[in-house]
């Protein structure tokens, strides 16, 4: 290869995926939700510093599962501890790490998304990457935050197929810019209103006058209601209700919510708690059987909080009650797009005992859209 | 008058609230939200039993108050306690009566709603009236629950207006059948979405196959964020908001749940935070200064909880959790239209100071809906 | 009155609260409650800035209740809101402000104690009071927060003698120094483990090692259980117990922690959670239809929240997690303690009905602690 | 043996552990902790159905650590689930499973106790013991409940040398009957007020006319403050704290209440609370760095909670609040008890990198006790 035809290729491969990504997303349609703009990726790796890796599992008949990772900053996370805050959408699900990050307000590990069964074995695998971390040799208690959707409609769930090595890997691939959605890491085997579902991801960028801070979400689909894109009654429209629901509406929906807005924990938990609006607009219900949970966490430099310090006062900048308005929508915007990219990116896939779940059905979901004069 | 005549003047007189309210209501103009059928009235008194009174205020320049009263039941509340729960979407307000609902699991008295200044006075009333019931005389403790959202913009909200009197009458005012919307009651002076926001109700009936419950809503909207109406986003179509609000998000909304299901308190929390979603699906945000509340009660008989009883077990029957979904897809859909329902049912209204609020432009609305294809 | 006269009767005047205080409280006995010191007035007046006032209602056979407003600084509250949090021990109670000093952690107004059926009369006098501040002329929302207890066995509760001047009187009656215990304020007619309960009050400084902080405590006793002086079993041995309780234990605990330790509402919430412990520490249990509170707020300056800023983001100085330890220890020592001054200062009382409760007998109790060997 | 000898040596294995137990228990020494009367055993499995099984991991210099499994019942508890709450008195811990009890209201598996960093192996092999419990064939969701607390200053914890054959052991171990005590199980290798702590269990039967029902608690402690042994002072008669903590308050406490009453799990929740209020009659202080929590179950076979069933609606006894107080007074005595109990048992024990961990001197206390007339 010339020098020429090597620039041009690194050029190809910076740019291939926002290509290939860019067919599967909502938004390249020219359907815009809200009113806010999203960053450059419209992915949670729009605030700056976090890294998202997949481990995605796809083996023989009914292997169907993974794991996703989300990174808050590149350090030492154990040693540099975030702002952070989980509120509890609807609590039937299995999330590891929610009362001690009620307690104590921070997060101290990546993040990780599984299928219910293998949360165990998430945990026990960030437990023994951070006591091995250098700096961490003196760690004797670790607090892993590890969500889950249950993906055993699709996947062998009980033969809880994730391994150690697996989990590992998702923090390994972990990487800053786009974000690969659909059936991908922890949204390999889900299922959302019905169609497939999957990783999806979005992003919002506050206006200066509103602080200029931006909020990224990524989402683990696997629940159900009556499903609205861009608030087009598309699961009516298509029949998937009347008198009751034509698919279980259970599953669950992890929402891991990220800004480089400098928050304490309780106006995190506030901010945690505007995801399930997002998640509201896309039709979804939190049925009695659905786990939905909000992970928010800032990831603002100066409100790091370090494992130990001399200093028994830490002097933080925290933004003021008043100043919460627009993170609020930025939240419940990047959260509906980010559940309708999964929608968007996720194929049919067949899986155990030969169980099939179709893709959202774009192209009539689209001229759906087109109808009801939602395409720009 | 004849006997005919009589008969005639009769119908007449049931008919009228029906005829008058219908040219104000959403559903009126073909447009449907959700997938489940609302009841007789469209109202939360539908719930049978259930009896609402509003106490208008509208005086001089400034007075633009009021109080609307929501019984679950036409027996002594206090003597016959019924479940309850209350759910805080968010806690920027002064409703009375939080905690001690949270712990006990249940309403003792009517509830009430007024303006954020006016709520001990409710509180006050609903002491007295509860102290001099027949049957209460040896009572010594009453747990008010007053809700509230801030009508001062339109309302001389700091002469704090509202006497025990009005409190009173709009107990006493207190009916079954079709309840009155709008700038009435509570929702006099309000303001949702940047337009003239009242009281709003509506209903929904579960299918047989799901019990055939009833499950009614009223609200008082006084909130923001970007309004979407059964999906369209007029908010944005109208410019409210382009890099910000153009009008202050902040305000409440009281949210009042009833259903005749039989719900203990841990399942009635669960569906009043549902109302949340319904909320959401409006284009509400929850900003920061909205205080977002919502009470859920369940009005069934066998789940009465007698004040004083010698047997120290009470043996009830109790919906199980997988049971409770299609319960909180009437929630939603009943909160969603029922803030829609007051924001067609209220009009442009002149207050303090010389401010005036615009009613929702429905006309200009109704032709959004059209062109979206919402209109049957 | 000569000079010199005066100047004695001046200083007499300073001293008297001192003496006839002291032969009421415990310390004094030479019994000490846990291993860390109290402060200079063993009173949550201690704590810098921080003024008690009480207006006491005793009136004819049956009036027997009143007020007590505590004032967390000097200044105008709302505009310089205070951090703050409030736990409940056990939700049986009338409280207002919860749910706003939940979601916003702070505090804006004096906190006030009455008796339960005067909650909206004083929530509406300390409305009052914030509206008519110098600065607060165009503030149309105000989150009062009163506590009580139910005092109706010795007070005419259902007749709510207490009037907004009353209330107002206790905050102006709000002083430094000294603070009233027993039989004032709030306090006049309230029972404790049987015995006469009121107003208590203890504080304690930590050491400059652990921040040389002050955490002072003012209690509202009310409440029941099996009394421990000391953890000498007092209520065992005077056999108030025995197959079941020989008084109701239920009625109510309120207790105020202060502290100039700068801390946010997470840890202030986790502070006021502490004085649980120290009431359990008691012999209280909080039984079912005890209504037991707690209301933890920062007094240090630097923490102080402006009402309007130009700001968005606030840069504060905050304690971490770790240094927490030693505040909860001086809180459940101080709550402790208070609770015992309450009983040791509070006189037999009779009122309504020619209901008569006693005095803990002090001399038995100290005889016990003598043979226990708790006297130094 | 002949058939007399093979008689009298069934009655001694019967008597045996009574009789070992018994010298290690504080209730011997004739010490009454509080008014209500122990069960047969003065232990959870007075409760009747209740199993306990430990798993004592004591292997070469380093491995001081365990495991403790409580069954509330004989049955399949998957199928058959039982009313329960947790309460977190302070959530530095990682116990698993909370969110979905505070969800759903019940527990569908054992309880399991082991060290911090084994909780995932823990939920790991409760998940595969309930997928292949028979019945359960279709089962792919399970809801495992492990509490933990640090043993890492005696125990390798870093090694994670527990097992899923060990927390195996510990379900199959369980038994009815007299619990051990002491450095068995999940106490293998705590610490408790800076003396070796453990396992400790207590029980309390209520009087017939408080409707005769038993509590009984289980503890495992491993916590701080200023140890109190019925009201004694003993912390600080030995010197344990002077300005500071002599040792590191730090640990945590779980404490399992199990009772055959007929309670929901917001009465569950209550009762869990005080369980707290025990804790701190011991002296404890619920320090930053203790995770302590409470589990609390309904044994009671009426209450039980089919996994699935025909009819959407239970009819269940449940007790009024009002009959509530008595329990609450159970479940505090209870667990002083439990945790002295774990205090009298545990012995001194030398383990990782040679640290010691001194038992309690019991001549000693028992000599502080004597002199305070707490033995009868």
């Amino acid at each position: 290869m010339t020098r020429k035809h090597h620039t041009l290729f690194f050029i190809f491969l910076i740019l291939f995926p926002l290509f290939t990504m860019s067919q599967n997303r909502l938004r390249d349609h020219g359907v815009a939700i809200g009113v806010l703009h999203p960053g450059t990726f419209n992915a949670i790796t729009d605030v700056p510093g976090v890294q998202v890796g997949h481990t995605t599992l796809i083996e023989g008949d009914s292997i169907r599962t993974g794991v996703t990772a989300i990174l808050p900053h590149t350090g030492n996370i154990f040693q540099e501890k975030v702002p952070a805050a989980i509120y509890v959408g609807n609590g039937f699900g299995k999330l590891a790490g929610y009362t001690q990050v009620k307690e104590l307000g921070n997060l101290e590990t990546p993040i990780i998304l599984t299928n219910t069964l293998s949360v165990p074995t998430a945990v026990n695998t960030v437990i023994g990457y951070t006591l091995n971390q250098s700096g961490n040799e003196e760690v004797r208690s670790v607090n892993a935050v590890v969500g889950e959707t249950n993906d055993g409609y699709l996947n062998d769930i009980r033969g809880r197929h994730v391994t150690e090595a697996d989990v590992l890997q998702a923090i390994q691939n972990a990487k800053t810019g786009p974000v690969a959605e659909g059936n991908v890491g922890a949204g390999t085997g889900t299922i959302c209103f019905g169609f497939k579902g999957g990783i999806g991801t979005s992003s919002r960028v506050l206006p200066k006058q509103s602080g200029g801070y931006t909020v990224g979400v990524l989402v683990q689909t696997n629940f159900g209601g009556v499903l609205q894109v861009a608030g087009v009654e598309v699961g009516k429209k298509l029949g998937l209700y009347s008198n009751s629901f034509k698919y279980s509406p259970d599953g669950s929906c992890m929402m891991v919510v990220l800004t480089d807005a400098p928050l304490d924990a309780r106006n995190l938990e506030r901010l945690a708690k505007r995801a399930m609006l997002g998640l509201a607009r896309t039709g979804g219900i939190a049925s009695n059987g659905s786990g939905d949970y909000v992970i928010a966490v800032s990831t603002a430099e100066e409100c790091r909080i370090p494992y130990q310090s001399e200093n028994p006062i830490q002097t933080v900048p925290t933004l003021r009650n008043e100043a919460m308005t627009p993170l609020f929508l930025a939240t419940i915007e990047a959260t509906e797009e980010a559940i309708l990219n999964s929608l968007f990116a996720a194929e049919t896939m067949t899986g155990r005992d030969g169980h099939q779940i179709e893709a959202l059905p774009k192209e009539k979901v689209l001229e759906m859209l087109k109808e009801a004069g939602k395409m720009d």
